[in-house]
């Protein structure tokens, strides 16, 4: 271990902390385990300190924040470390190297925070440009540091910072999206399953590109080939788009947003498939009910909302949102036909989701079979200390003929 | 609804008990929920009765056996079903249907038991072969109606009852395996993820071939390409081949059977890898505990035993196990590669295997991010309301560099 630098702040556990948890590999101290004496509450969000044990004994790197609830986040094990280029380079030819494993084009989720050794911080590439999202106060401190060794490493030469995140707000960051590097005009197209998807990077969550669906996506489009695909929650096309590449015979998206659903259009026609493909810009709930009203039918119905069940207190009517999502959209699949329901919900677990969907293929008058279950992919990976908040599952159900 | 036949023996839900959930799909009867007076305990394994609630309707056409924990298995949701040519032509025609969709080649599960409407009922087919485990005695005793529907539906020519499985001694079943139509000469070639198995037959277990994994199989082999791969309780080669045909540099495959390593090696010969192939015959503890000593590392290690938890009365045993393989298997993983860990045990669910492998990694001095958790494939199919009790479990980890 290099020798702990003399000028940076110490923070301790208490006495009665739990340190055992964060020796086997967890990265966070929450409040409750602290010393929060007057000048620990002092101290700026993203300011870097040693974390000690209550017996003095230095545990790490720490950034620290103290108004979160997570007041230190661990980012080196050696509490000597220095934030400096090489650590930079070595974390991110770690992740550069695991995603170059296992994809054959570069476009991924680069960093995907604390499991990359970056808390906090999101990075997907897209080809030669790669989107920042620096969603603590550490990152923003170290950004020209981050984005020097990024291009280095990755040879990209676009960098954007999206700084739409959540979290910032809890950090003190302002929200702002900015061009780093280079430049980006116009959406992206990025090769995914067989499909293009239009991402335009400079847009925001309505109009950027999830990564994580992508084996979920191409489980579904197993599914659909040769049938009539609905895409319900379709963002820029994900589910739908994949279909088409697979070979289904039609594909209708339905989404409230319009610029994600002229994107999926623009997708579709680049990938020749314009012919194929319909959009609906609806509420999907609306759009579920007047399908079946109508007595539509489809080969596949995905449903892949937004996040109903984000944090603990929204739970209950958030599974109440994923069974009546179930109900509706079950009556839709054709006799023999597929349904994949998708949650992106931290609070909502896989036992609870599931139970609600098979609650309200139930009420939707249809029975089924669970052919498969998946999450996100491995290019988001876990610490495998908090893998119980999985946040994204998708599930796979064949329903009766 | 077809009317009840009056011949049947009738069965009845005890006042008291849950009919809720056997009416929503769930679909067993256990002993404490049924009336079980001298004429229902007289039944023959085996034998269809009509199942009543305590108000005497009619639930649905069961089979029963007085000597199980599960009393009576559904079999048809109209009691008056007739178990003909028809009736297993259709459940016959829908499975087939899901795999036909699923995979370009003849080689799969076509019928899961309960979820495909066969309780205790499981065939696989390998091309014109298909191989039947009939481990209920209702299946028995209409094997000749299942088999002849069977070749119709499929176009095997070639029919072996593997009657080998351990429920068989429940029902009051021998243990056999027969060729029931054809011929089954040799091991049969088996193609899948681009890789050649060799599947005997008639030789049970330790040489059949399991198609659970396939999935499985597929990722682990992204991560071996132009790497040396370990494959621990390797029965037949099922991830070293996958790994070999995905452009492993070398894959050594270790299992305690000889006939299993002899049919691996000629799987690698078929697919003309024998110069990357090499196989060990060692109990998998004494083998991982060798080569740790010896200092070999490879940049994937799998680890796929059979199950060390089956019931319940072996979970903290099993957990300890698992533990154990994890911690023997870590430190063989060469920085940055890849450890893929494996349950088939009923009794340990994800939550619990999970934990036991992280403990065992980082007993093994190595950290890791979590890539992948995947299940068995989507020719296994179940029922959402047994599916708490999905058996197999993969896990990918990335270890630190």
């Amino acid at each position: 271990m290099t020798s702990v630098p003399f000028n940076r702040p110490v923070v301790r556990l208490r006495p009665k902390a739990e340190a055992r948890a964060i020796r086997h590999g967890f990265p966070w101290v929450y409040s409750d385990e602290l010393v929060l004496d007057r000048r620990t509450g002092a101290l700026e969000p993203g300011t870097l300190a040693t974390l000690e044990d209550a017996e003095r004994r230095a545990m790490g790197l720490v950034t620290v924040n103290p108004a979160s609830r997570i007041v230190a986040r661990m980012l080196d094990r050696d509490a000597g470390a220095a934030l400096d280029s090489a650590w930079f380079t070595k974390r991110l030819t770690q992740a550069l190297a695991l995603r170059e494993r296992l994809y054959p084009d570069p476009y991924y989720r680069l960093v995907h925070a604390e499991a990359d050794g970056f808390p906090g911080i999101v990075i997907d590439r897209f080809g030669d440009t790669a989107v920042i999202q620096p969603n603590a106060a550490w990152a923003e401190q170290h950004l020209d540091t981050l984005v020097a060794a990024l291009c280095a490493v990755t040879g990209v030469t676009n960098v954007v910072k999206n700084g739409t995140g959540r979290a910032r707000g809890l950090e003190g960051l302002p929200e702002e999206t900015v061009i780093l590097r280079g430049d980006v005009t116009g959406p992206v197209p990025v090769p995914m399953n067989g499909a293009v998807y239009m991402a335009d990077l400079l847009g925001g969550q309505k109009t950027g590109l999830f990564y994580d669906q992508r084996d979920n996506h191409a489980f579904a489009a197993r599914l659909a080939k040769g049938g009539r695909v609905l895409d319900v929650f379709s963002h820029v096309g994900g589910f739908a788009l994949a279909a088409l590449a697979a070979g289904a015979q039609s594909a209708l998206a339905v989404d409230g947003s319009e610029p994600a659903l002229v994107l999926a259009e623009a997708g579709a026609k680049a990938m020749g498939a314009s012919d194929r493909f319909q959009t609906r810009q609806s509420d999907a709930f609306e759009a579920l009910e007047a399908m079946g009203a109508e007595g539509q039918t489809f080969d596949l119905v995905v449903c892949d909302p937004p996040a109903f069940a984000p944090h603990r207190k929204a739970l209950d009517a958030g599974l109440r949102a994923y069974e009546r999502i179930a109900r509706l959209a079950a009556p839709l699949v054709a006799p023999g036909g597929s349904l994949v329901l998708c949650s992106c919900s931290h609070a909502a677990d896989l036992t609870q989701f599931r139970a609600a969907c098979t609650r309200g293929i139930g009420k939707g008058r249809r029975q089924g079979q669970l052919i498969h279950t998946g999450f996100a992919g491995p290019d988001h990976p876990m610490l495998p200390q908090l893998a119980e908040s999985g946040y994204l599952k998708a599930l796979a159900y064949r329903l009766d003929a």
